[in-house]
């Protein structure tokens, strides 16, 4: 297996980065149709954090952080480290003197289907983490492994430069071309969201502001009294 | 499989609810006989809630929250949403929207075994959950279910109207007939503890407070010094 | 099996002890040669507590806390309470009552690869705890079991007077003897830390702080444009 | 907890059992509509075995098996042993011995959530187990339980009596009011497998033999090229 | 999200996949440099099957088998279906009459994150089969997926056409351009395994065979006496 | 961490290794008082074997098999492999390959906590293995490790020369110093068995056997009618 440090990557800019991170992983999720989502693995070390950025992607051998060293040279502001395994590990791999490096440089966060330590000087510092558990164990620097390649993150394709949308909901990778097209969706839905919002605020059905009434009927969902049941 | 919503189900009286959400789940779970727990797959999305409310059941689709959408309309104030899979499932079909048109409704908090999205917006709302995922993938409204049916959570048949208690410990059911009992001995058992609590101030061993130490002896278990071990 | 309650092992210092809690787990895992930490499978119920203490071990039968009410009587200012079962058991053996009681005593903590309950309670009276699970699910005293033997805690041996180091990164155990080597060690990577975390914040690479770059070359690392990727 | 053995619960009649015997566990599911299936935790610990049996139930503290000892006495020819504890044990509670003496008793298979030993012994014996795990580790004698009450199994109710079907596709429980109604529909079910078999066998689509493309035009499915794709 | 069936995507060539089946898994995945495995999710029902075959793709709702009925269609001699669902289920979307099927067409075998049931008739019918669960649990045919799209199968993704190398080491995908060179380093890389076992047959050590001492004391592994361990 | 391979542990005599292999691992540990029994997440690959080995342990860097070469070279006829990680991997680190060279020296069996791969091959060899998983991911040769050091395997200390026992009922180590006591207890509870195997053969009840009437009596398990519960 070649392996290699991309240099120059195309990146999401940061006017869009900054307009996704307006919203949350949930919203543009539902408007870019439902793809992108990281699986239920990966967990906030905080609460309450939201952040956008462009994809810095690493892939480690397990046990490994030889290449998280050479990912901090390639990050820029704006950025968001991304970083898995060759095959499933949660050791350690990332902590506070990363975060330090990282947040001089302007990267916005870290997620990680490994391990991260230090959690509570990482919450001190303010840097956000989405990753596979709290872990002390540390790492070795002895394997080779790449630096912006396209990874697989939960079960998502995550290319380097690719927009990384993260909060309490979870982890979303918007591919770079399309998303213009995911910052207009997405403004789209929170319109329509306010509007249902305000509705159920005052009293609306869901069951009527979506027309499911005549759903229930076809599929033969009886109403009946408790006595009846 | 009839798919039914059941309209008119006898739930536990408001006053029991409230007396009920005076005790934490350990303490009823103790006073009661050691029932009706729900399983540790459950976690609440936030620290420090406590409610009591009369569950409105929910048995869905795994992917699939139209049966949520029509048991929005059967909610009471003092209810509590408990929601459940045909088989399992931690698709987010639960998020904001739903929150807001169930705190209209004077609902107190949401049971789930699936997964629920907007979490940082549902701890602003301060709308309580208990779920097995925090999770933004969405779900589609294709496939009928029932409310108001016995389902099972856990380990546990919730009946609806039953009165359900959650807190960090956990989630548990409480038969509506029972409840009336419950809350009896509960105020008994929170009386006692009470008493132990202040006592151990003090400096009393439990090993005393509860006549151990002739168990430990029947069991032949020896007390011995370090250079004997 | 015979079982015992050693009622006079040999502990860490206090002095050692209130050392040692002035580091992080990671500091003192990577200062120890990475040995003694605790798998990933406990998990505090508070955020941002770090405790230092001398082991009082004890080995239960799954769901039965007989020999946590024996412990208690064992227990000294400084200790740290470590309880694990014969089979694994996330009942929740453990609640504010026992706290109330090893408050009294000076204890520090718990760690438990059993569950815990009164989690707000527990968190009120600012008892540090890491745990295998939040549940309610009650305990019988019925079968014996022993205190202040060496007991298996997440793939760790722990010895009774052992010192138990927790935070948000894990629970470690450092044997008595060599705790004295420890506070050394770890106090020398606390000073190579903050010379790191400087040069860090100063923007140096940590592939340059670590003469990375000579093991990338010679791992057949390759630096290429996104053109030739 | 009241504590008790039932010494005469009605069971499903012996013929009704045999009947039962000749479909496998996915057609009878099918055929009741879809209720009564343990999850997916308990694993048969042999290839092929299909039985069914009325069920003697067992409840158990974790880590104990006093109480199947006590219902050994209740079983009759043509039971199924069915198991589980009060919290969650995979403690080897069942072994060769046990099933030495039920199938003196006529006893057709043991499903418990918790784990068995002598698995090689009960294979060479034909004894059919389904079980949450094989597991060497012992128990003990020494907590009360319960025999023949309703217990929760995989997410199912079991009532003493009901019918059990298991094979390699998993476990279910008929209500034994309803076994009747379920022989009569997973006869039918299975005349219709037989043609659609048939029929498959030739060649024929179940797209078509389902009218199925119908829904998926009305679901806006498209057939593309892959030069459009 | 567009849901299409692509009718006609190219396949890997009939004689390169029956190239692949004389190789095992392990093989091949070590000659196409450790890429393409399917994570240790889904396992073989059945002991010693071995199959090569060109991938037809499905991309499924959870608990709901409509896009199988689909995709039947569009399967020929030398394919295995690879089905997958949009978030995690067991379900037993699969069974013997799908199977039945897929052999009049000359399809190798299925690989699924999901469940099959008819396990026992599954076997019996010699169809090879690799999945997430043996799960009784049915589905339902009500909404819209995809066939012969992209789709990620444990972290790996399939395109339709790729080729598909399973047996009791797992499942590997091969991308469709790269199967000709897959097997020529399969080829080599099985003679110099021949020439490793006859010598290991004969003695030999990996240590000597490998040059493996200089690493070990480069790496400063010491040998020692126990006595001095 | 000083890493070392020590080339001469002592071990358990083979007469006492071929004295174990005629007990199976629930039998041993019962004779010896419910201790070494490794964790329920190791797995055989294949069914029925039972081995008798002195250990030869090997503690490795996740997703490198380097000290496994190592370790080949200290083993000798009656010695079975015992391999563990720093930190939890499956990775396959062992095939075929290296059973060939085991079996020239007379090895037993291999136990690891890791992945094995040529599964196919490893039974069609009658090479027996306990292992965390099938799985074709192999391995470098990177890092240090030790051979014949103590090792934690499934929460038990394996030492070098400890005898290992190992069947469908899971691990056990037996201290060397223990394994003659440890055959005696076994012959006199395999004897002990035997007379109760003949009793339940006759149909008597182990309530009677074990004298459980009186000890559910003092529990206060009462005997009721259906009609009563």
């Amino acid at each position: 297996m070649r392996t290699v440090v991309v240099t120059d990557p195309p990146r999401t800019p940061l006017d869009q980065l900054d307009a996704l991170a307006t919203f949350g992983v949930a919203t543009v999720h539902e408007a870019i149709g439902r793809t992108g989502l990281v699986g239920t693995g990966l967990r906030p070390i905080q609460d309450g954090a939201r952040i956008a950025g462009a994809a810095v992607t690493v892939l480690s051998w397990p046990g490994d952080n030889l290449m998280i060293h050479a990912a901090v040279e390639q990050c820029r502001p704006g950025d968001v480290l991304v970083v898995t395994t060759v095959s499933p590990s949660l050791d350690g791999s990332f902590g506070e003197l990363f975060a330090t490096a990282l947040r001089h440089r302007g990267v916005r966060g870290l997620v990680t289907t490994g391990g991260v330590r230090d959690v509570a000087e990482l919450r001190e510092l303010g840097f956000p983490v989405w990753a596979g558990a709290q872990n002390a164990q540390g790492t070795v620097k002895a394997t080779a492994g790449s630096v912006n390649i396209p990874i697989l993150v939960g079960g998502v394709v995550v290319h380097p430069g690719d927009a990384i949308v993260a909060d309490d909901d979870g982890v979303l990778c918007i591919p770079r071309e399309t998303v213009e097209g995911a910052i207009a969706a997405s403004e789209a839905r929170t319109l329509k969201e306010a509007e249902s919002r305000l509705a159920y605020q005052n009293g609306e059905l869901s069951l009527d502001r979506n027309n499911l009434r005549g759903v229930l009927a076809d599929l033969g969902v009886e109403y009946v009294k408790a006595s009846n049941a």
